[in-house]
């Protein structure tokens, strides 16, 4: 079986990303980052996720954000946006935009995989956050992919060629949770909330809560993830 | 003046590298990792260096690179080499590269530039490791600075375009040193070696000790670096 890097949050995004990396026949390495985030509660949620879905190793990688700031994710002293509406979702670059976070991201996936000899990372940015992050277009991943093959050593010498695959990039919210559930993902134990409350219960509010909860109306079904009570 | 963010490593290049960015008018924020490398001495170095070349600021960020190992220079059970001759040197990649060592040390330097508002990022790579470290490369380079400019809020903004500057590249070591003298750089705060002994003496015998040995040798000096007694 191939070895695949597999990017892990916690979130409804890339629990589904392991459940497709798995079901195309991959070996899962998944790599979270504890990186300062204030959703830090998600952590716990990698962890369950990468079990239930059955990834080979799960490592959490320290990484001090924090120090750099310049996000409501990373800086307490920025508020994560509540009750946005879809059209203010749509404008820009939000706040919660951590600088180059999703390129930090594949970075260590890139080294843990010329370690191990893979050549497949899985990261599960979707269509959604296209307006908003720049760091979740197809153009972004192609030009990872091509870095990433001038800047090893395994691509250099042509071992093998650096495939960056985003399977969400392309689908709807509603379409992501659909998959998921096709492949027996549990989305009780993710969490895609910015802002949790100290116990990790979802605020219900940011725009990640909304844009799940409307993947879930959509889909006609209650989020079995959201907050109780 | 414009801000600048300079990798720092302790060694004679990237010192060097400091240099010229102050001599080009930058103000600089220097960036050192402790990744979990066996010449940790050269965290000591980084700092003098920064010190003494005016820095504004020097950041020590912390990432474990030898979780995922793979390299001579994080993983204690791969020996540095020792002693090559030149023609070894130049055969293909050596043990002590790191997996994408550079890809994620340029990668830190673009969310700190980003935050502080800066798009210059300054690395002393050389002409030297080419045709041993894939990430030294001239077309490696260009390839970070592309995906910089997709990467990043600043960049799909067009509020600038981040630009790497690898004002070593095409030096050899001597001419490196020459550079040095000529702008003030103190050779012997900095440290080169792969493998210093537990004071932080250099070795004399891994590759960098030896090309920064010629280097001195080229130059008709003493390396005022080199282990004393």
């Amino acid at each position: 079986m191939r070895k695949a890097i597999v990017l892990l949050s916690g979130g409804l995004d890339s629990a589904t990303t392991l459940a497709i990396a798995r079901a195309e026949g991959f070996t899962s390495y998944a790599l979270t980052f504890a990186y300062g985030q204030r959703h830090e509660a998600e952590l716990a949620a990698a962890k369950k996720v990468a079990t239930a879905l059955g990834a080979k190793t799960h490592q959490v990688m320290q990484i001090d954000l924090a120090a750099f700031g310049g996000s409501a994710l990373t800086d307490p002293a920025i508020a994560v946006p509540k009750s946005r509406r879809a059209e203010e979702m749509a404008q820009g670059i939000p706040v919660t935009y951590v600088p180059a976070r999703n390129t930090i991201f594949l970075c260590f996936a890139l080294a843990w995989a010329e370690v191990i000899g893979a050549f497949d990372i899985f990261i599960g940015v979707n269509a959604l956050d296209y307006s908003g992050y720049p760091d979740c277009r197809p153009e972004y991943i192609a030009a990872f992919e091509q870095l990433a093959n001038l800047a090893t050593a395994s691509g250099v010498e042509k071992k093998g060629k650096f495939v960056v695959h985003a399977p969400l990039i392309h689908l709807s919210k509603a379409e992501i949770i659909q998959r998921g559930l096709a492949l027996g993902v549990d989305y009780a134990i993710t969490l895609s909330c910015y802002d949790p409350d100290p116990k990790g219960n979802p605020c219900g509010a940011c725009d990640a809560c909304q844009l799940r909860s409307k993947g879930f109306r959509e889909n006609a079904m209650a989020d079995p993830g959201a907050r109780l009570g």
